[in-house]
């Protein structure tokens, strides 16, 4: 997605594959940063509700929904935390176990993986690379 | 899964479930704390090319297999981190929002829900939390 991405389709995103995060990239298809997963119910979720979870309760879950749809018209850029999440990159050629290297390092569970150009091809989750690592 | 759980079969355990992470629990089943996938990796790939993961690179795809067999017979306790990740704690009683405040504030992808007595029952991960949310 890119930061013109509007905030509530980056939630419905997130919800429909099991992704740890949301990839962003520019407009030359460049990654960016990650939109972790929690930060992305950040938006979501209205401020004082997360000062104070236990708030939350006295709140009826039809009320709920209500709030839930709050985030409207703000786009990715808007929601984007001030400091960057780093996000790693390899090239097509890596193999397993540098992924994972990389992984372990910058402790993150998406790497993204770019052309020589820079432009994303693809991204290789945690799960992904345990289910390659294992399966041998 | 618990401090003598051997640290490759938590490699399995995380493999083959689509979670961001593993709850560990003490002898009377209470949520300790949550060992992040990418800690899992950092034990199963070899210091040198976590240090340096371009290096991982020479090593091809046979080799790498024998090296991820390292953890052998280490067990959770010894590879948990000292600092300790907070684990989030709802009770039965907890709504949606108030579920969605908590991740949000702690920046955890997951939460334990536990007994009265402060045993636990299950958890709900971030995914699970977002499609119920998005599917009302």
């Amino acid at each position: 997605m890119t930061l013109a991405t509007r905030a509530i389709a980056a939630a419905g995103l997130l919800a429909g594959q099991n992704l740890p995060g949301l990839i962003v990239v520019d407009d030359q298809g460049r990654p960016l940063t990650i939109l972790p997963g929690t930060q992305v119910l950040r938006m979501a979720v209205p401020q004082y509700c997360q000062d104070d979870p236990t708030l939350a309760r006295v709140i009826d879950e039809a009320a709920a929904d209500v709030f839930l749809c709050e985030p409207g018209e703000r786009t990715v850029a808007e929601v984007l935390p001030r400091e960057r999440r780093e996000l790693p990159v390899v090239d097509a050629g890596a193999t397993v176990l540098e992924i994972a290297a990389l992984m372990a390092l910058v402790r993150s569970p998406v790497v993204a993986v770019v052309d020589r150009d820079g432009t994303m091809r693809g991204a290789i989750t945690l799960d992904a690379l345990l289910d390659r690592m294992l399966a041998s």
